[in-house]
């Protein structure tokens, strides 16, 4: 079985080494990169360099691995690749997630596979596991830590007492976090996995666009301090859930979990993948979410699965459906972080307010030994809809009393 | 598809429920059990029930689900319908580990499926996330905690502060535990289910009789408070691993882990399977590892996955080798626990005779306020081998001071 590689970084080149050692009846013909000249390795001396696609898409190989990442060019490789009858793997979630459904139904009318095990979750063949492993299951909601650069920040400022500025500082260091974070600490890279997790878990086609997305930037270390005199930590979750109607609640941001919780476990650059099923219960697949290495396997595992069909027509069906409605609206008990100058009439004017939008208060916290100037201290509110804290917070947020912005998240189970 | 049921307990009755409410393109055409006259339910009228194994044999069946435990007459039952032209689900983790090359082999004779995913860790798909989503990896080494009542027993012990015998009695009462628990806390079913992970994971046919056990009946809640102190905590952990020189090692047995490693982070009745590849590093895969309803989940994942396929004859070879040996030698520290009448030369005799064995001493603890006349105390020692450590416990045997055997295990990671 032929195989042709477009793009040479990180991941490329780590599938080349592992096709190179352990070849598993699979042959790499081509590699394909801008700028190929300066990515030419002495240790694949039989592969044909190229800077031109084209050689690749018209070439004799059977399957093209995209290992280039971006919608664009990318997303034209890969339907000119299908379309000219080849299979492809690829590792790309901003792909999957945007185009999948037009580029799988491509795939089976060309009778070719087209696989992404590698766009979610590295390591972890989370694909796999929830197509067929737990196909005998109704799955109703996966959730998630699908972000291992936020995992490794919320880590460091959990355990470190780090702010947020110096534990990203160290993630861009280590070289975890990009130059420009906003990918990961904003949502849109866990947005498009969740949404490529809920197309192979739960038979939905959900666009990236239609999910909420919090940021992280804005927790402080004293809000790892309150959570953990709650018994919990933080964590940036994606969920995304089916409801009987048929509509969908989905959305990724922080939330407070409990310490011993399946989400607060892992650590450092860790994914976990949470199912939840009618018949089995929770499952939970957790391993090293990124890194050239663990993506690789999942992209050779991926050529493996295909070369072990022979040739075989790609017959089955993506079988997705449309939800009635995306929401991130959810009931939850939340959490709310003030940071005032101190005043004797805070907690009876915030009191006031959420009792005007009836949500009750569970309790408050704050820590002894703060700056009467800029005080932070927290309220925890009874389950409420995040639309009747946000409806709160806006009349909150013109208390003159207020230092910084409140912030508000989900506690979770 | 056509299914037929041989053995209609916990997780047979499991299956039936979820193929009458989630058809999912299969029919359960008969149910066999002994006295199935008591087995009967009212939701399956189109089923036919037999106490006679030849009808459903002999049946139009496509696919038999063996869920009635142990070797006889399931075996028999599992040969003959593979012989018969028919594909095979089983749950049984003693039939699969003792006979799997033998069984497999028939099947691919036949052109027919033999899957097994229920065998091991239940709610977890981990025999196909091994055998499929890993195969771009070479895996060296699995490990993990595959008995759920043991772990209980153990969560317990370690939380709780529990004798065995409570935590036993309690796992009993609450059903996680059978009358007579030789086979989970004497290990043998983590055993079995070691071996399937070694062929699925290593292609390695190893047989549960060259797999050393150990108890966690001589664990004492001493032992506990003793890991605590160490950062750590003690589990029955199962590890394979394969050597550079064709040979493997393979036990299960109890192992102090340190607190925050995948080993520990499973409690209560939890499963964790970890790999180690070379390219991908290590993986885990957790979640709930018994029980009717995941269990039940994997046998039907199994039954969609052979229907998928549409009648394609199986033409996979099983692919294991036999390994060169198996030994439970492998270098560790280790944690050794006497319990003595205090005398002053205890720690001089016992360092005598570990140094006559060249076995270093990482460290002495003993707690305060224990009596002095069964005390209690641990050396830890550096690395070395259990043949090392067993020659020289055989010695310390005979010194008079000792109220109760010396106890040992190695210390992971």
């Amino acid at each position: 079985v032929k195989v042709a590689l477009l793009g040479f970084g990180t991941v490329g080149s780590h599938v080349a080494r592992i096709l190179a050692t352990d070849a598993k009846d699979l042959q790499l013909t081509h590699v394909f990169n801008r700028g190929v000249e300066r990515k030419k390795v002495d240790w694949l001396p039989d592969v044909r360099w190229t800077d031109n696609a084209d050689h690749v898409l018209s070439s004799d190989a059977d399957i093209v691995v995209e290992v280039m990442g971006g919608r664009e060019p990318a997303g034209t490789y890969v339907r000119r690749a299908l379309e000219s009858g080849k299979s492809v793997v690829t590792a790309n979630k901003q792909l999957i997630a945007n185009d999948g459904t037009a580029l799988l139904e491509l795939a089976r009318e060309r009778g070719v596979h087209l696989s992404y095990e590698a766009s979610v979750a590295g390591g972890i063949p989370v694909v796999r596991a929830l197509r067929e492993g737990l196909s005998g299951d109704r799955l109703h909601r996966v959730s998630g830590v699908l972000n291992g650069t936020c995992n490794y920040i919320l880590t460091r400022m959990g355990e470190a007492g780090a702010t947020f500025e110096s534990a990203l500082a160290e993630a861009q260091a280590l070289g975890f976090a990009e130059a420009d974070p906003t990918d990961d600490v904003d949502g849109f890279d866990a947005r498009a996995k969740l949404c490529i997790l809920a197309r192979v878990a739960l038979g939905l086609d959900v666009s990236p666009g239609e999910v909420a997305c919090r940021t992280i930037r804005d927790l402080r270390d004293v809000d790892f301090m309150y959570a953990q005199r709650l018994g919990c930590t933080i964590r940036q979750v994606s969920r995304v859930e089916r409801l009987d109607d048929g509509s969908v609640v989905a959305w990724v941001q922080p939330a407070i979990v409990a310490s011993g919780s399946p989400l607060a476990r892992v650590t450092g650059s860790e994914n976990v993948v949470l199912t939840s099923g009618v018949h089995g219960g929770e499952t939970a697949f957790s391993g090293r979410g990124a890194g050239g290495g663990p993506t690789a396997v999942a992209v050779v595992s991926d050529l493996v699965a295909i070369a072990r069909r022979g040739g075989q027509r790609n017959v089955s069906s993506p079988a997705v459906s449309r939800p009635s409605s995306v929401t991130a609206e959810f009931s939850a008990p939340h959490y709310l972080r003030f940071v005032v100058t101190d005043q004797p009439v805070i907690i009876a004017r915030l009191a006031t307010i959420l009792a005007t939008h009836r949500i009750n208060i569970d309790a408050v916290f704050q820590a002894p030994g703060m700056s009467k100037d800029a005080l932070p201290f927290v309220v925890t509110l009874e389950a409420c809809d995040p639309a009747q804290v946000n409806a709160a917070l806006a009349e909150m947020l013109r208390l003159d009393f207020n230092v910084a912005p409140p912030f508000w998240m989900p506690m979770l189970g």
